[in-house]
């Protein structure tokens, strides 16, 4: 009998849970919180990650450990790598963590990066907006998720504000600027890779935020195959240099055909879910195949996908249902302002089917703002 | 925040826990026993169903019951049903736990059934043996599962030996002999009513038994528009008239295109466990969305799957995650002789590839028998 333990207890670990119990696996999730949502299919230890007694109780009832949460501090991960096997590697979890070390490394690889400069004060966003100029982006380099701790500079002038707004996070978490890419498209690969080196990666994903949060994701992305080439390169290339084992995602900014990376989710990630559904072996079950040394499961898509999150409070799920490929995950989780609460994947065998089924559900949940970029890419 | 509660903590209960998560849904097991293994992902309540203190708590925790084990005492489930609502009804339940209510159902319904006679004492049996004739079966009415409690009578001096072996049982849980059934196929139709009547049937399934357990099931059943319509129709008929909600399988035999019923199974059945990666729509989701009144999920086949059934101890699960439609399911379960421990599903898109995948784990296994027939089926 070998249990899982997962650091962080949201709908990650909570769908990792589900796709590995299959496996024969048992789980062990440690978060902060007593309701945390994979809390209700996996027992739990209750504690801060940097709480040792907690996390020495943790360690002592796992197998091997890994990550829901992306930002479990680099020493705790370090900590209870030296108790028992940690996958992905804290190495790779902490340039995950950090934009700065993170496109350092993407450039170091050379995987093309938009152009950035870490920034410690004032004078240094001065400087940095000199030599990157505007429209850019200042972000904070840890901590950030969801398009929080980011702040658009769209013209020079709005330099004071967004030191205003970010500065006093230099010291704690620190600042990078980053140029806007005016994107046509966003693009992730979310790829497995075995212990044994072996890198799966699924089909190129469509992404599309809104406020810095994943709305839509569409699988398989319309694109040439030598781009799909290009960006899987750039992803296996970067799980090779991290010695990464389990899934992860590389989100990539594409325009006028050129891929500018933006950054690495070091873990299983939002624009793989439809791969529960949409791929005969799903993200889940993949990372835990790869934490514990089992072959890769096939990821190729069964027809075509479309996953559409839901974002503050859960919507109806009957016309979701009532689709023959319409999938329903609910994350348990309370409704609040902004929160990842759920989402639905649409499966069909053409792309017109899956527009149409996009149609219907967008109309009838009053949705048809968040699923047009969708049905626009489906029937271009 | 809804609490589904079911009777019975095996693999079935776990299964539907598992596939119901994602409704959002939480689940209470209730079992006679604390490490059934439906509570490695579930809360339990442990007791027997006859106790009602534990019944009672029970009740009070959940919005809706189910079952994972048929034999709940009738009485229990009845006692259940005036407080909360159950789904299948016990009227439902009760009929199939009794060979003779079934099978006489069956052919009230117009469905047609092997002979059959009810056996109360020794002169019964001979009555009974002179009019149906060897060979023929002696079973239990209640109780018996995967092939326990029956006795074969050869010919008609092993009437001794049966009675020998059952009699006692004539008094507690009744008899039945049944006519042996020289049949070329057993089929089995898996299907969901919804609360509103809807029915839907997954495709026809083909299956082989060992010793009187499942072994082996293959779908599509290899056969003609107009058996499989047959069957769809038996099986609606039948639910029909018990107000049937959830899924059920009934077990029939094809002799000469000629179908008698067997049995009907009121849950989730192992003939159905391929749906969970072999149609858009498992089983154990179209369970839980009957039972709560939701639309009905799709119940097309993606391509073709066979599920092999573990029995006694898990094999090694390496040949099945290396085929590119291997699934593995291990149920946590402790080894023990007979006992049902996992299954592995093979989906392929074509007969010829899921025969080819069968062929390389079943010589990976050194199960070359158990896979045969379904390999020469697929090969026909
Ligand atoms: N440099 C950039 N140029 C254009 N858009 C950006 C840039 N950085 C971020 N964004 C937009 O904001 C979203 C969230 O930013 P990201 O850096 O991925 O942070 P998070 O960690 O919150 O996902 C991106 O998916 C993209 O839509
Ligand atoms: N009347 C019969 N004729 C031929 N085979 C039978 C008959 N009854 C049972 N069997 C065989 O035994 C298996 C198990 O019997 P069944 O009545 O379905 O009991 P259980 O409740 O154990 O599944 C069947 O699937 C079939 O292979
Ligand atoms: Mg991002
Ligand atoms: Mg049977």
């Amino acid at each position: 009998m070998t249990t899982v333990g997962i650091l962080g207890g949201g709908q990650l670990a909570r769908m990792l849970a589900l796709s590995g119990a299959p496996l024969g696996l048992r789980f062990l999730v440690m978060d902060n919180v007593a309701d945390a949502c994979a809390g209700q299919f996996a027992p739990m230890v209750v504690g801060d990650y940097r709480d040792e007694a907690a996390l020495a109780e943790f360690a002592s009832r796992v197998d091997v450990a890994t990550f829901d949460f992306e930002n479990v501090p680099a020493e705790s991960a370090q900590w209870l790598a030296e108790r028992v096997p940690v996958f992905p590697n804290p190495r790779a979890l902490a340039t995950a963590q950090d934009r700065l070390a993170e496109k350092t490394l993407f450039r170091e690889l050379g995987i093309p990066v938009p152009p950035f400069a870490a920034v410690e004060t004032r004078e240094e966003l001065a400087a940095a907006l000199a030599a990157i100029g505007a429209p850019c982006i200042l972000k904070t380099r840890r901590l950030g998720y969801d398009g929080k701790g980011q702040f658009r500079i769209r013209t020079p002038a709005d330099a004071d504000a967004a030191w205003e707004a970010l500065g006093a996070q230099a010291a704690t978490v620190g600042l990078i600027l980053e140029g806007f890419v005016a994107f046509e498209r966003e693009l992730s690969v979310v790829a497995a890779r075995g212990r044994d080196g072996e890198f799966r990666p699924w089909p190129l994903t469509e992404n599309w935020h809104v406020d810095g949060v994943l709305s839509v994701s569409l699988a398989p992305a319309r694109a040439d195959a030598a781009l799909v080439e290009r960006a899987y390169a750039h992803a296996r290339r970067l799980a090779e240099a991290l010695d990464y084992v389990g899934v992860f995602a590389l989100e990539l900014f594409c325009r006028d055909g050129e891929l500018l990376a933006n950054e690495l989710a070091p873990r299983v990630h939002n624009s793989g879910h439809w791969t529960i559904e949409g791929s005969e072996t799903s993200q889940f079950q993949n990372h835990l195949r790869a934490v514990l040394g089992l072959p890769l499961g096939d990821t190729r898509m069964l027809g075509r996908a479309c996953m559409l999150n839901w974002i503050g409070a859960m919507p109806d799920a009957a016309p979701v249902l009532a689709e023959p490929g319409g999938h329903w995950h609910d994350y348990g989780k309370p409704p609040r302002a902004g929160r990842k609460v759920g989402h639905a994947t649409l499966r069909a065998d053409s792309a017109g089917a899956l527009a149409a089924a996009l149609e219907r559900v967008g109309r009838a949940l009053g949705r048809e703002a968040q699923v047009a970029p969708a049905v626009s890419r489906l029937r271009e």
